[in-house]
């Protein structure tokens, strides 16, 4: 048997499992769902045995296995904290060790967002620095996560939550937060801020296209059907996607001036917006961030888009937390 | 002869000279005031006699010495950038060379306030961390400036410029501030704008007791008179320095927020007003992270206060970066 390096993306609706290389090729995947009516030990049971089945199917053998996480886990232990949208909450298990003694293998546990952080570091942007690169990986979907890269290593804090960008405050008075804080940076240009931008629009009968695009039913507004409406000329979708944009940049270039890595990286679902985005943010943070000649602060899209999260988990199996 | 370590503080209006030991006891000291019309070459002939005049009275021969200098170094060849506030704005000056020559040991240049952080660091709160700390060290004074230290290593970027804090936007459509951009922390809560505010608060008759302490003459205003009214008694005055301890705390939040430091420190002459406002920077910042436990963000006044700069250019000298 070939020795291979297996990656668990696990999300609260699906769960991408990999075996894959070192270098950050899968050579083999599949997704399967996150059943709501199962607690931690099934889900765990569910995901070893599709990394067996992987390994049987392809007879590679994984040597580690690393696993991404929607929520905060004690990296030291593999112990689970709190997955806040998982069945169960996974209150202190023990997955690390549960799931290893499935696979057979060593099995480290990482927060989701700071596991994708790594995927980028290890296969996409981070390529380039050198093993020295500083980065700051924002991946903007339902919410808003992020992870901090200096001097090529994931800065974790005391808790492994470093990077929780979504929640720095950008409007001091502005609308309420699940967190419980006012104005992060979460409720005015994640996914959910841009698609409620929309709903609002139409109720508002201020989105015609956006309207039509939707069949007259707001329920069905999500940020990519508001962005597709911008495309299609829908004015007040344009705005609503600069508006986040313009956010998103006030953010970004606060992160800037406070830690000035070489590179910020725009990853997630919103992402794939696109070019208007991107440059929409870049020009933000240019018009903010005026200490610093404007070409040490670039702002990229993601190299690896959504495979951010599955290359990362194989990484973390292959290399670890740097 | 003993030997020891020179350091230099660099201020607008005075420069401090010191020798000390690597443990951060100052043997010997002289301040002498920046003379204006005084260009790079005749202020750094100035600090050259003054150290000299320090080792001869002593006896103590600085082994290397280390600057803080108001603005943009590059560290690499000890050449000042751009120091806005110094006459002739010191562009291109190779002062470590310069000085060197005249003192007769290698010279290290640094921007005054990462400097600062290296005071905190090496005698300050950086001695709990057993040389792991991460911290970030906020100076607020007419500006407000910083140091970010992670993991016990003092955070440059590309420039050394890492840490401009006052820089970050705060409030997006805030006014405007000497670099260009809008709602800069320094905008809000620097000495400058609590002073800015007295003087308002004067001019429209809402602050009788700060109007008294100063004489009538709003020229007179300062932080410290607007904190002193404050304590006395005026409301409008303590809702001014509440008011900029809540900005303050929002930026702290954001950084906390981003990379989750053990520790934030607040230093410089405005952290003179005490624990009233250190207290109401924490409470805003609990407020705000929500994210993290309340335990694991812990914000204190600096230890070594006034002496942070010339601490800091002594353990630049005996230490290097870290």
């Amino acid at each position: 048997m070939h020795s291979a390096f297996a990656g668990v993306d696990l999300g609260g609706t699906s769960i991408k499992c990999a075996l894959g290389t070192a270098e950050g090729e899968l050579l083999i995947e599949r997704s399967i769902p996150t059943d709501s009516h199962f607690g931690p030990t099934d889900v765990l049971k569910r995901i070893g045995d599709t990394i067996n089945w992987l390994t049987a199917e392809s007879g590679l053998k994984p040597q580690r296995l690393g696993m991404g996480v929607p929520g905060l886990v004690d990296l030291t232990r593999g112990v689970t904290r709190f997955l806040p949208n998982l069945t169960g909450h996974w209150r202190d298990v023990p997955a690390a060790d549960m799931l290893s003694s499935q696979v057979g293998c060593p099995v480290a546990l990482l927060n989701d967002v700071r596991t994708a952080t790594l995927g980028e570091l290890a296969f996409g942007h981070g390529r380039e620095g050198g093993g020295k690169l500083s980065m700051v990986f924002m991946a903007i979907g339902t919410g808003i996560g992020g992870g901090v890269v200096m001097d090529g290593k994931l800065r974790l804090g005391p808790l492994g939550a470093a990077g929780e960008i979504g929640h720095m405050t950008i409007l001091p008075d502005g609308p309420l937060c699940g967190c419980g804080n006012h104005g992060c940076l979460e409720t005015l240009a994640s996914g959910t801020a841009i698609a409620a931008e929309g709903v609002r629009l139409v109720l508002m009968g201020l989105a015609p296209i956006l309207r039509e695009h939707v069949h007259g039913e707001p329920a069905l507004i999500t940020a990519r059907t508001v962005a597709e409406a911008a495309d299609a000329g829908d004015t007040a979708c344009f705005d609503a996607i600069q508006g986040a944009a313009r956010w998103l940049g006030i953010g970004v270039a606060n992160l800037v001036t406070g830690v000035h890595p070489d590179l910020i990286v725009i990853g997630g679902g919103v992402s794939r917006i696109g070019q208007v985005l991107i440059e929409r943010v870049r020009e933000e943070v240019h018009r903010r961030v005026r200490m610093f000649p404007p070409e040490t602060v670039r702002v990229e899209g993601s190299l690896v888009g959504d495979r951010a999260g599955i290359l990362g988990a194989v990484a973390l199996a292959a290399r670890g937390l740097s």
